[in-house]
């Protein structure tokens, strides 16, 4: 036995439910990206949301990523904390304790920090704290290209907001970025970046986000960087987008089947506190690898209720079953540890460090 | 400043998301169902899922319970740890590494611990886990009494199962159990309870479960206890059950409004990782307490997507809401503290102990 082999973290993967990543998947997801990214000259920066363990960063980084995007502050401290210092955090940071802490991040040694911001008073609670910073705090206008959430909704908007930005002390008006990549994004950017250009503010930065669209980002007009978080791992949203195989599907559920009421149901081990009851649109919360003729229909707490009508062979009290996720996102989030295994054995356990930072 | 106030916990309540818990209208709740259980001479036994913090069982106990419920053995034996001795684990426990620490935790000096099995197998299983324990452990049948989630689905299976616990070593037949009251759930327990007393295995224990339906736990025939969690903090699917009213629903989060991009719309800075997104056949995923008429529409990992169509007010960018989430028992697990407010002040705040243990 080598010495690898002797310190080999002993989890019991028959203990259920219990997270594992497959690790070669995982690697061959890190490598497919990075490639792409490579081939069209575009700074690859993965959102850690979809894994919040600082070592995953640093192989994204190692692989070739520019740097990480962060989806809150407790993130970004997390992973500023493990030495990763190029950070993206796109989300409107409000409120005295919040930007107090941004700055105080923002002001260690050697770190490159920038955030999004959609709205005038984000921006100008933004430029309150950074006003007397030795450097200002790159800021990119996040928008609306389509998906409704965050984000101006017209190029007019994106420049007026970059113009304040730009004349707000403390602030550097950095570019401009979108989640996710929409039919009308490339339409919206070119806009944009042409008024932009006229009004003497070049963004340095075109940022687009997300994994099933990001064989796109190379279309999209003057795009510098994009981010994608779920392609890590991948789960059954990736793949019913077509963006994905079930083979790229790193993250799998182990849970055992503790119950068979009757002929056609199963009780697993694993309800909507293991596998979240995000449906992404999708029929049933997860796919069950062994038996894909079944469909976990609906969630408990701690049970999850599966339909075998359209199976031929039906799984029995006390096997082990292997679920892939609708949203791995919110898996991670769910779970103190995510367990790293090579052919089947243990490699690695993380645990998932920036979870349960709410705030 | 008395010295209580000078040790109060500093968290700040304007750093959002926090979930808070209203300490006058948890102790209210707590009080409410303890009178019920007392004036029909039922054994309260709370479910701690809802909770997953050892100080909150033990005002549960203080109140008048008899014990505690628990949904898996992490949660068991956080509760054990912090000196809760009477638990009722409802969950068919299967797993050599399971079964090791069931035994364990079950030999504990003064420990009252019971399980709930609907099949023979896992009877087999614990069996095999307590054959040479001390003291046999004490099984209750679960019985499908409408669900269609785990349990037995006929008296006649009850009572088939109970004798085969009763004829297994190391076992000892306690019971019957169900989980919630349903309206077949009469029916199935007096057949099985006039099949059991036939047999000679009478039921010490009838177990009842849920908070919507406790106040119909006296007209189950044989009652002796019952189990409901989400009572202790109340939520928006309860209060749509018509078993609360908003003025019960300790568990509020606060969230701030961190974008406007139209007028219709509004962004929180809480998504399905601080809400979960857990349905429960509701419309949307929270009631919002200052504007009733907005609709928390979508949720995104950290972004709540509101329509303010139909509120004539509508809130600005950095205003706190609060919201009255759909399910408390999930909110709880995605959290690493909550903090309890009286009077809109920090009293005490509590880590969630409980959580992440999924095995």
């Amino acid at each position: 036995m080598t010495a690898l082999a002797a310190t080999r973290p002993t989890v019991d993967l028959a203990d259920t439910p219990v997270v594992t990543i497959d690790l070669d998947r995982m690697e061959r997801n890190i490598q497919r990206l990075q490639a792409y990214c490579d081939a069209h000259g575009i700074a690859n920066r993965p959102h850690i949301k979809t894994h919040k363990i600082p070592a995953i960063a640093h192989r994204q980084l190692a692989a070739g990523a520019r740097g990480i995007t962060c989806q809150k502050l407790g993130e970004a401290q997390v992973m500023l904390d493990a030495g990763i210092t190029d950070i993206f955090l796109t989300f409107n940071v409000l409120g005295e304790a919040k930007l107090a802490r941004l700055r105080a991040l923002a002001s260690r040694p050697g770190v490159r920090l920038s955030v999004a911001c959609d709205n005038l008073p984000v921006a100008q609670a933004l430029s309150g704290a950074f006003a007397d910073a030795a450097e200002p705090l790159a800021v990119l206008v996040e928008c609306d290209t389509g998906m409704g959430r965050n984000g101006v909704q017209t190029p007019a908007d994106a420049v007026a907001l970059a113009q304040a930005i730009a004349r707000l002390p403390g602030l550097r008006f950095a570019g401009i970025m979108t989640y996710p990549i929409m039919p009308d994004t490339r339409a919206f950017f070119e806009a944009t970046l042409a008024m932009l250009e006229r009004t003497g503010l070049p963004a340095a930065v075109v940022s687009t986000g997300g994994t099933p669209v990001y064989r796109q980002a190379h279309e999209v007009p003057g795009v510098t960087e994009h981010r994608a978080g779920t392609y890590v791992f991948n789960d059954r949203a990736t793949v019913a987008a077509g963006a994905a195989t079930w083979d790229d599907c790193a993250m799998r559920i182990r849970t055992t089947v503790v119950s068979r009421p009757t002929p056609t149901r199963a009780i697993l081990d694993a309800g909507s506190k293991t596998l979240s009851s995000d449906l992404l649109t999708l029929q049933g919360y997860g796919h069950i690898v062994e038996y894909p003729d079944a469909v976990i229909v609906r969630l408990s707490e701690e049970h999850g209720h599966v339909d075998l009508s359209a199976c031929a062979r039906k799984p029995e009290i006390g096997e082990i079953v292997t679920v892939i996720p609708n949203h791995t996102c919110v898996v991670t989030n769910l779970h103190a540890q995510l367990v790293g295994v090579r052919d089947g054995r243990v490699e690695v356990v993380w645990d998932v460090a920036a979870r349960g930072l709410v705030r």
